[in-house]
Parts: C-alpha cells; structure tokens; sequence
C-alpha cells in the first residue's frame, strides 16, 4: 500500500448513513449477499478481464476506522445542523472488525456481462461498507487490463509498453492502471513506482528535452552514448525523423556502440518505420528495433501491421490507461438475497422499466463448461445454495427464446473463497503468475469471441430454477397474478 | 497527503537516465526552463480551468528519494544485465533538495491552448525530474475542473453533487477528481474521504440496496425516516417510481417529517420529474426537492431544463468523474531554453511536421488584457527576459494572418511565483476561495466564449518578438535561408 492509512472513508456517505440506520434498527448483522456485476461489454467486444483483486484484498485487510476518520464522521452534520451519526454508531465503528465471506474471479479471468466477479455474504451493515471501494478498485482494474488485453492481442507477439503516467486520471490512474495493464498482457512500463511496487519491468531512455539541451541533434546521441552506452534508444523524430535515424546510425558506428533500436514518436508510421528499417538494416543494425508511439490503440496497431509497418515494440499511453473510447465498466453491486429474522434467504431483485436493467436474486455461482480441447462453452450463473441438477437446461436473462442444454455437469466453478468469515483465505499470485494466467484463460476463448468489435456473443445462462424464480419475483413485485 | 512516502519514483524512467546523463556530463546545473501547456481545447470548448496547483505544490515539497526508493533505483539494470544507475548519482539522489523557480496559473484560471500553465526554470536536471508527476497532476485535475465548470453552467443555479467515486479511474480518480469538480463548481459530492481531506459538503441517504433489505418499499421509507429523519431524501425508483413517491409522501405524513426531497436514478426524468412535482406540491411539500442522477452530463442537463424538468439538484458521476467525451487533456512539459556554457540564454523549440505540434520558445508568461467591463479581451504569450513594448502586436501562432493590436500594455500577468529558488513564496488559498475565484474568472469570459460546442476562439497572440523569434528558429533547423 502506498497510503500511509486505512482508507475506509473511501466510500459514498450513503453507505456509512445506510450502515447507521441498520446499527439503530438492529439489523446490522442479519445476513445479506451482494454482487459485484457489470452490463455492458467494454469497448464492443465481449469479455473483460476480472482485475483488481490483491488491491481489493489490501484494502479490506487495511480497513480501520481511525481516530481522526471518526472525528471527522462526529463533525458531520444534517440539513439542520445536528449532529448526524450518534456518539455510540462511531463507538462501534472504532471497534468494527470484518467478518463477511468474499468470493471472487482470480485476475485474469475472461468475465461476461451479469456474472458476479465478488460476491460478498455477511452481516448486512459490513457487506454494504464495502460498495463503493470495491467498484471503484474493480470497476477501474478490470477496464484497464481489457484494454490492456485488446492492445496486446492487436501487437501480436511485439512487445507493448505502458506509457501512460502523464495523461492517467490522477496518481492512482497510474499505479493502479499499470499493474492492471500488466495483468492484461503489457511486457513493461514507462512508469518507476509500478515497477517499485509490482515488480513490473520498466523502461526508458531519453526524450526530445534531451535533444533540445544540446546545440546539435548528433551532439545530443553522442553524449547520450557516452553516458548510457547500454541502454541505446535513440529519439529521432526531435527535427526530422530520417535525418534523425542517419545521424543515430552514426553516432553508433563511431561509437561501435550496440544499437538497440529507435523510437518514432510522430509522423506516419507505417511508411516512416519501412524507410528506416531499411535505413538500419542497410548499416548492419539488423537487431536494432524500432519502437513506435504517439495515440496508439488496438484498431490503429493492427491497420500499422496490415500496412506493413516495421515496428517491433509498441509504447501505448493515453489510449490504455484512460481506456478513452470506454473510460467507465458499468459495474455495479447490487443485493441478491437477505435473511429474514428467522434465519431464511429471502431472495432480491431490483425491477426496471428495462429487462437490462432488472438483477438476477440469488447466491450466484459462475460455472464454466469446456470441451474437449479446453475451450471455454458457455457459462452457467446457479445457486450456491440450491445447487442445480444435470441435464442442464440454460436460459439467457435478457432473451428467454435463447437457450442451452447442456448435458454434463461437469465445468469450473470461477468465484472462489478469498475471505471465510473474515479470514483471508486465498493468498493473491504474483503479478507474473496473473499475466501467465490472463494469458491462459483467453486461450480457452475461441477467436469469433475475441473479435474487436461485433464479436460472436458468449453464451451465459441462468440455472433454469434460478431463472423460473426471478420470474416469479418479477410476477410478485409487479402484481401479475 | 494520503500517502505514506514522497511520490519521488511517480516519474517515468527516461526522466532518470537523463537525469543520469545530466549528472554524468556535469550539465545537471546548467539553467534551463520548461513549460507545461495543452494544445487541444477539451471537450469542443474553449477554455480550460487550471487546476491541481495545490495537490502539486505538496508533491514537490515532499519530494525526496527514500532509502527504498534509491534501492530499488540501485537493483535497475541495462538489458545487458549491468547495474543502470552509477552509486554516486544514487548518493546524489539522496540528498537532493529542489532549488527551482516555478511559477503557476492560480486554480479556477480559464487557460487556452499553448498557454503555460506552470513554468519551471531552475537546473535542467531537477526540472527534468519534475515533468511527468506535474503533468498526472495538472492534466487531470484541468480536465475534471474544467467538464466540472461546464456541468454546472449547464444546471445555473441549481446544486451539482459528484456521485462519481465507483466509477473513477482508481483511487486518486476518486480523490483528486472530487477535488477538481469543487474547484470547477460542484457544490458537493458523495465521496466521504474527499469530504475529510478538502472540506467539501458530504451528502448522502440510501441506496436500493435499503430499500430492498426490507419486506415492502413503504415499510423501508417508514425506517429510514425513524432512523435519519433530518436527512430525508428517499430514492423511489426501485420498483416503480410514481408509485414509489406516493410511498414517500404517506410516509411523511404520517411520520410528520420535513421531507427534504426525492430521487430518481432512472427513466424519463423530464416528464417523471414533471409528474412527482404535481405530487409533491398538492401533498404540500412544496418544499422538497426533486434529486436527479444516471449517466448525466451538460448536454443532457441543458436538454432536461429546455423540456421543463422539475430537477433542482443534479447528481452527476461518471461522466463528470471520468470526464467520458474526452478522459485525458494532452498536456504536455517542453524544453522553451536553456543556458549555455557562457549563461547565456538559448532558446528551443520542438518543431513538427505540423504547425500545431511547434512549441513556443523563450521563458513565457501570459498577459491578460481586459476591457473597462473587466471582461477579457484577449491573452498575449511574451518572454519575461524580453519584456514587451507599449503598441502590442500579437500574432496567433497557429495563423499567422490573424494579428491583434494592444494600444495599451496594461493587464494582468497569469503566471504568479510559487517557488523561488526552491523555498515556497505561494500558499494555495482554501478550496472554497479556490471555488469562488473560478466563478469570479468564468464571468470576465463573455458568454460566446463558453459555448460548450463550436465557441468563439478566444484570442491567443504571441507578442511579436517572440513570434520573430520563433519563426527565426524554425528557419535555421530547416536550414531556410
């Protein structure tokens, strides 16, 4: 953690007020179960990829109420001015300690729209506390490693770099999102705190300022050659990009200096990275690399590599860590079920105008079934409690007339325990080993299903009996008989 | 500061090797300035509000390299394996102390195109080392301060709220960009920790999550108004929204409580909103007010008033958090001079294929030239070594057709002192001054000039020194005669 304390206070006043009122009505340890979801399938493809979660974990584990948080909360007031929390609600708080099971995707997970990444069950004041920091973790991680994942697919075997410090929605858009671009594939990053923190490799040599200190272009290799004779990357593009690489082929002749490549950082780079590859080969820097940036996404990578580009490694900013055609997952956390005061589920939902819009109830588990070759099916959302029978039959939520029969039961169930009662019990991988799994699991999805945009529709189903009964939960809000 | 160290390492790598090199070649005192500006004005607007001054004033005063840090700078290798980074210019890190000028746009400065914002002179290799943390600072709270000011242009008088904390880009997303929207105008925000560290008004009641925690909806209104009954705004959307206020207002009758409002979070809030005032006033709440939010921004705001939505409090999120129509401002940190050998100044620029990408040279500072109305006329970029004369001519450095006359010098310099020689000559002033000074600037803008689409273009003009100067300079890298 780079803060220097809990940061419980990161939430939504709603969630302490909500808290206040089940702690004055009595109920704050009755039972409930909520669910971390999102709708919309990021950037028009189909999957994203659950991220965030050792964050999550390192918040949770951190959460505390500390003195000055519960000053603070003591300092706030209503509308007319008294006081809005009662002295013996922040008691209690000073002395909260967690005790909810927590359920979640492994990072790297292919995840599809409706389907629980957490899922959360404990005392209902507890489980609420935790809303809006989860989404806020979640929602941002799992955004950025999609990209991340997209932007890797479009490079192809080439190396992709994380550039994105300088435009990243504030310091944590670049700590968080770095490690969340790692987990979606990038190899390396610009920025030094994520490699500090994460162990993620990190990479940079000069900028144009470097060139722009000295009097001459050919002045400024030179002396960067003398300091740096390892770590040669030459900047060409300060006055002019061609000229620029025919003075960088110099200096490194004169110098006998191991070229490791160039980098483009305007212009067009597709007829640039031709000419200059040639420029390179011809002077017997075969191994040298040409290193491409400057507003690069998956859709302009792949016209570059249609185009014919000679460009090895990609350093990609603003458009990955920003995700700036979707810059929000829709996630959302909603309650799936609650005990009554005698101690049964009551499942929930929440009903809208629009069938996208209406939850699923229930203590939803996410199964996946493969084939033979290990390519992933479909996915089943059953209760955890209620469990589901074979024969399976599976009903998309958004359109009854698309179903599924699935004829073993036999899959992977995805949320597994993180913390049981409070306890941690799932220690996070290392950001290697979440790489290597990202990279895993989006093999066992069939290309159609990783298409950029308009990609063949994954099929999810509800459990037939998780399906019948948020039908007739529908049937009972609405007063159908 | 929420966090626990100096954020010394938020900084991308090249920023170090040059530092490096600097040190290596014995330049790292030489005196150089850079400038830190936007090219693009957001959004399809105007102007831009400055912003993030404060949160950067603590980064650099914190500013210190960590014996963690210098190890892990220490363990950083070439890719041929040898140790990157010399001892001595780790000892040097050590007991590095900042000892730069800087000077700063106040927060709440409308700023356009090709203006610094901040200008940094003082020895190249401390300026250097600031570039990428100022920019992750100053590019994001610009942008969110500035979609903050044309959010609450478009609700006039009425209250915006930020909702936006589960849908920011990470933590500091959160943080920082609930900050920005207070100095762009929100008048509040949901976001507890914001409310903690800035001082800015919390608001918040319940969510559906309590309202579905209960058997039937009225019997969750009745509980919350036991609970909280000075804070009683009651979302009635969860199952449907006119029967839901209904609820509300029976419950309110009963219980004898002031209610404060009502709030939507779906479907058509126009005509919604149109039909639960009628309810509302003929119940004799006249008094409570109609709370809106889901996926708003300016352009639906100013829609919903032109259809005579009955909304006086706007809660906004994700598009205001996230800043959706355009998620980072392409800021960026140039190198504008540097002395040489003798202390003379040299002047630079980067020059483009493209006009727009040539960046200005000299050691700029912005004039802002008013009317007798104190409206503003237009800003003038001059060299403060240079000066200016009285008779101005500016010319638009983009078109240099478009040509002002200023009879007289007077106006106002944007760019005030913060640091001298490294000590701190500025106090930020409170956020709520911070707040009141952008409101106070907005009106010196005609209002042509803050249209949110196709605006006015507000005057820019390079006093005409600096524009030979740069036209100079751009002849003698392209080797025109």
């Amino acid at each position: 953690m780079i803060y220097k304390s809990s940061l419980a206070l990161l939430t939504d006043l709603y969630e302490l007020t909500m808290a206040y009122g089940y702690w004055k009505l009595g109920m704050m340890d009755r039972e409930a179960v909520f669910t971390l979801f999102f709708r919309k399938r990021p950037f028009g493809g189909n999957y994203a990829l659950a991220a965030g979660l050792e964050t999550a974990i390192e918040f949770i584990k951190n959460f505390r109420f500390e003195k000055s948080d519960l000053d603070y909360l003591e300092s706030l007031t209503s509308p007319n001015g008294e006081p809005l929390f009662e002295k013996g609600f922040l008691d209690y708080l000073s002395t909260f300690t967690f005790n909810c099971d927590i359920f979640a995707m492994p990072e790297g997970t292919p995840v599809f729209p409706y389907e629980p990444l957490i899922l959360v069950r404990g005392p209902i004041l507890q489980a609420q506390l935790l809303e809006s920091a989860l989404l806020n973790i979640v929602n941002f991680q799992t955004l950025i490693a999609t990209k991340a994942a997209r932007i890797c697919a479009s490079a192809e075997e080439d190396e992709v770099i994380e550039f994105g410090l300088r435009r990243a929605q504030g310091i944590d858009g670049a700590f968080s999102g770095t490690r969340a671009t790692f987990v979606g594939g990038c190899q390396s990053t610009s920025n030094v705190i994520a490699g500090k923190y994460f162990g993620i490799p990190v990479k940079g040599t000069h900028a144009h300022s470097w060139i722009m200190a000295f009097d001459r272009e050919e002045e400024a290799f030179d002396a960067y050659t003398d300091v740096l004779p390892d770590n040669c990357i030459y900047l060409v593009d300060t006055y002019d990009t061609v000229e620029g690489v025919k003075k960088a082929i110099k200096v490194a002749q004169k110098k006998k200096t191991k070229m490791l490549g160039v980098r483009l950082d305007s212009g067009d780079l597709a007829q640039l990275s031709i000419k200059i590859r040639k420029l390179l080969d011809d002077a017997g820097f075969e191994d040298a690399k040409i290193m491409a940036s400057n507003e690069l996404d998956e859709l302009i990578i792949r016209d570059l590599k249609q185009q014919g580009a000679k460009i090895n490694v990609w350093g990609v900013g603003t458009n990955l860590i920003t995700a700036t055609d979707q810059p929000a997952l829709d996630g959302v956390y909603k309650l799936a079920a609650i005990q009554n005061e005698k101690g049964e589920w009551v499942y929930k939902l929440k009903i809208s105008e629009q069938l996208v819009k209406t939850t699923n109830p229930g203590i939803l588990q996410v199964r996946r079934f493969y084939d033979r070759e290990k390519k992933a099916l479909c996915d089943m959302l059953y209760d955890m409690e209620m469990g589901c029978e074979k024969n399976l039959e599976l009903i998309d939520p958004l359109d009854p007339t698309r179903r599924k029969q699935i004829d073993s039961g036999e899959g992977r169930d995805l949320l597994i325990p993180i913390f049981k009662r409070g306890k941690q019990v799932y220690t996070s991988p290392s950001l290697q080993e979440i790489q290597a799994n990202t990279k895993k699991e989006l093999e066992t999805l069939d290309p159609h299903y990783r298409r950029f945009l308009n990609p063949h529709i994954y099929f999810v189903g509800l459990e037939k009996g998780v399906y019948d009964l948020k039908m007739r939960l529908i049937d009972d809000i609405k007063g159908h008989p």
